[in-house]
């Protein structure tokens, strides 16, 4: 069994490292060849120069697996890609692609015949050691054929690994994990919030996660993870107060606009997210003056 | 190490089970009293007829642990107990009571001696068998004679408990627990109704929970008891769609108005089972009404 991954960064390459692991042969390429020569040396990993090069290093079926950022660079690729592959191939995409761009690639592929699937693909830089949850559309010989890939990728042979639907249903699942993770990661930050704010009480942060890990409600791998970096350090006082958003939290509030089915508690997770990238904020300006307006009340000082 | 457990609805039963079954002598006191028999006759638990019976069968120091209902019957058992017991005694309330209820009642036990013990403690029905997580507040010395009792009702004698702050603390701690356990509830659940009405992909929500166990970062106990449920019944159609809350929801939310820190998951998580309790909101009357008074929208048939 042999597959191409394009685009080596931190999710690729230690997916490139699991699967030179488990046994299967992996061409690798990346825009910046420094990580490629890396796993090659460490992984076993054949190193292609280009997409043509890593695509030549294949025989048919041939199986494309691409770790790129969603939008325009995976575009340019599966363009590139429908000239250069051909009948009975395969492109997955394992990026967090928007699912409707999934299903108009998908379609776009199948007119020279080239199979596609969509490879939700959670874990971070877990994923290495504990393995990969992989959420797979696409069509069921597709799929088949990628098996024992996602096999080594995944957890187990038998876990962590399944073909949730058609086209676009792995991409979509996988956007609807990570809207679930937002609401989780804002639950799990205002109760420490709390916690650490009541100050009568002195709790130690990394004691008290550490405890709810066994036995407790909320016990859950971000838990874990929680409990593993407070107990280095519980001050934060070097950490910026700002949360990134990646495309998926905005995503699934779309849906939800789509489907009109209420999100509230997704939908704030996204926007406290918005707020901490903004302290700044115009709305509090505009709220400062509306009280001063009315009331008098003294604006504060910059 | 002998112990009177005051209380065996659901989780004082099982409390006293998993005590009897790890060797420690258990006193159990109920109103009503079939469920005292089956476990004096199942677990070997003493029964008691009455809460002076029960203080009767133990030798000083006396433990005596709360499993009741916050509020009102903990007051009263509160208030009998400060008459029955005498200097050293302690009392432990694993209920969801108010923590300033709690640090009021150490304070009025105090004034005779009393130990007072508050024990914040999750794991519903399940912690006969896993073990239970134990968020202790309380003075030094009465935690430390409690350690036999903890290290058994824990899942393990080193895991899930721990000695986290003053009275007070151990209520505080498992309400914002309780809070943040609202907030996750609801993430999950908002996904999962994204994912359902995504008919076009017929998502078999049994597998993509079963999925999301293995390696995801929404990997947590709610989602595996999420996973098994969906997979006897995923349609949910005799289930009503109510969501009781039973108050540590609420505390939270009045904590962070008492803080001055912007919770708004948690808030919306609570605001959301309110708006499950009320299907016929006056809210939506109204705003229907106004719909119809600026736009002459028509009404919804009732």
């Amino acid at each position: 069994m042999k597959i191409a991954i394009i685009g080596l960064g931190k999710m690729g390459a230690n997916m490139a490292r699991r699967l030179c692991r488990g046994k299967i042969k992996v061409v690798g390429y990346n825009r910046s060849d420094e990580i490629t020569r890396q796993l090659a040396e460490q992984e076993g990993l054949s190193p292609a120069t280009s997409l043509t090069d890593a695509i030549s290093q294949l025989a048919s079926p041939r199986l494309v697996w691409l770790m790129l950022p969603a939008g325009d660079v995976t575009e340019s690729y599966i363009k590139q890609l429908k000239d250069k592959l051909t009948d009975g191939d395969i492109v997955i995409d394992g990026g967090n692609a928007n699912y409707q761009d999934s299903i108009r690639r998908g379609e776009y592929l199948k007119t020279s015949g080239i199979g596609y699937i969509d490879a939700g693909t959670s874990g971070g830089v877990w994923g290495l050691d504990n393995g990969y949850c992989l959420m797979v559309g696409g069509d069921k010989k597709d799929v088949h054929h990628l098996e024992p890939i996602l096999k080594v990728l995944a957890p187990s042979a038998t876990d962590g690994w399944a073909h949730v639907g058609p086209i676009g249903a792995g991409h979509f699942s996988k956007m609807i994990h990570n809207g679930i993770e937002y609401g989780m990661m804002q639950s799990y930050a205002e109760g420490f919030a709390l916690l650490k704010n009541k100050s009568e009480f002195n709790y130690d942060l990394a004691q008290l996660t550490e405890l709810w890990r066994h036995g407790s409600v909320v016990r859950s791998w971000l838990l874990d993870l929680s409990a593993d970096f407070l107990k280095d350090d519980q001050e934060l006082a070097d950490i910026a107060p700002f949360v990134a958003d990646s495309g998926e939290g905005r995503w699934t509030i779309d849906e939800s606009i789509r489907q009109g089915v209420a999100t509230p508690v997704l939908a704030m997770a996204l926007y406290m997210r918005f707020a901490s990238q903004n302290d700044n904020a115009y709305t509090n300006k505009i709220l400062a003056m509306m009280r001063n307006a009315f009331g008098g009340h003294l604006l504060k000082d910059k």
